[in-house]
């Protein structure tokens, strides 16, 4: 038996390569708004505060991206941008909602190995949809009935979520490479933490890591070694 | 005691007013396309088109339609659309997610008195954050802890949705105003709809009606007659 009754994965750049996405999409963004000699820093710094100012209005995932990427390239190009080129901007927000999911190493077979043992979950932010569709071209459908989509990973949010599903926070593990979103809040709850850095970090979910020795935090290279962790964990 | 472990509400249209928002920004979009000799049946009609095919790459709710609208003006304008004409349809959606929220008649008093005796819940398609939104200036948001959101609500939503809630279909109550999404589902796996039709319906959410006598298929004319049917069927 396991000492957690539920497992809950972060998705993006946690199960599956997810900013790297995002910054292919904005890297078609600047060669775009290079023609209106719009330069790289200028526009990565005004898309940056166009999304965080946006986030209270729109929330995470690829629309609101989108809708931001608009407004930002109707902002630097001084209205002069054509209508072709707007078009253009949501052509690449509808190839990234069809672009195929690359999971991270040892995702696939870590997952198969656990989940026959364990309750395992995914918790994102994000669009509901756009993250239903990603979980179906993972690969990984069979193992995720359910995807719970909160509108921010706060305390708050964590703690409605598992009263819903009738859970007590000490017997939760979340997993994900978000120290803001993924570490801290499950922590405070008298959950257990596994965070596995992500090759890069959105700015906007970066954070401090809690100290070496902080109670109930585990900090992982790559997920292939949370069965080792699991199986600790569960013996000790 | 209730018969019923859940009522769950559709939120839209059937606790307060959507659609009528959804109208009025359509129309300023009438009105901004216009210049551009847009007629406003030709619109209403490519809008549709542009919605019902996003759908599946884009889901439900406003952040879907702005980019639809952004979409179809482009098209229709035949990209002669200036820059900051895209910019007020922003400005459109913007206004749309920040509205004041009218609740329908009866809602406010029928939520208050059916709320200490039974657990309910929102149960609603689009945006998290924009329904969390319109739950905060609804002033419903004392009894409505959780909304879940569902990227459709189709038979295997719903039965997804209430496995992971731990509940038995048959002692859940949906109440709603598209038969569609809130009726048909719901008497499928058994359970009990209450549909009470709003004064208009999007085109997408149409479908027949259930004969009458059909079971557990119960319509009202407004939310206020909900209590007086609990009371009937809870003493039946």
């Amino acid at each position: 038996m396991s000492h957690y009754d539920l497992i809950a994965f972060d998705a993006d750049d946690t199960l599956w390569h997810n900013e790297p996405l995002y910054e292919h999409t904005q890297d078609c963004l600047a060669e775009l708004l290079a023609a209106y000699g719009v330069d790289r820093t200028t526009l990565d710094e005004h898309l940056f505060r166009k999304e965080t100012g946006n986030i209270s209005l729109f929330g995470y995932g690829i629309k609101s991206f989108t809708l931001s990427m608009i407004e930002a390239a109707i902002e630097l190009t001084e209205e002069k941008i054509a209508a072709r080129d707007v078009l253009a901007i949501l052509g690449l927000a509808k190839a990234q909602l069809t672009a195929p999911i690359v999971l991270l190493d040892h995702v696939a077979e870590t997952v198969k190995r656990i989940a026959p043992d364990h309750r395992i979950m995914l918790v994102t932010k994000g669009d509901l949809l756009d993250q239903e569709s990603k979980l179906a071209r993972s690969g990984l459908g069979d193992y995720f009935q359910t995807i719970e989509v909160v509108s921010d990973k706060t305390v708050q949010s964590y703690a409605r979520l598992f009263q819903d599903l009738g859970l007590n926070p000490e017997r939760v593990m979340m997993v994900g490479d978000s120290i803001r979103s993924d570490v801290l809040p499950i922590l405070e709850l008298g959950g257990t933490a596994v965070y596995i850095p992500y090759q890069v970090t959105w700015q906007h979910e970066a954070g401090h890591v809690p100290a070496a020795g902080t109670l109930r935090f585990y900090q992982l290279d790559h997920l292939g070694q949370l069965p080792e962790l699991l199986d600790e964990l569960e013996e000790g």
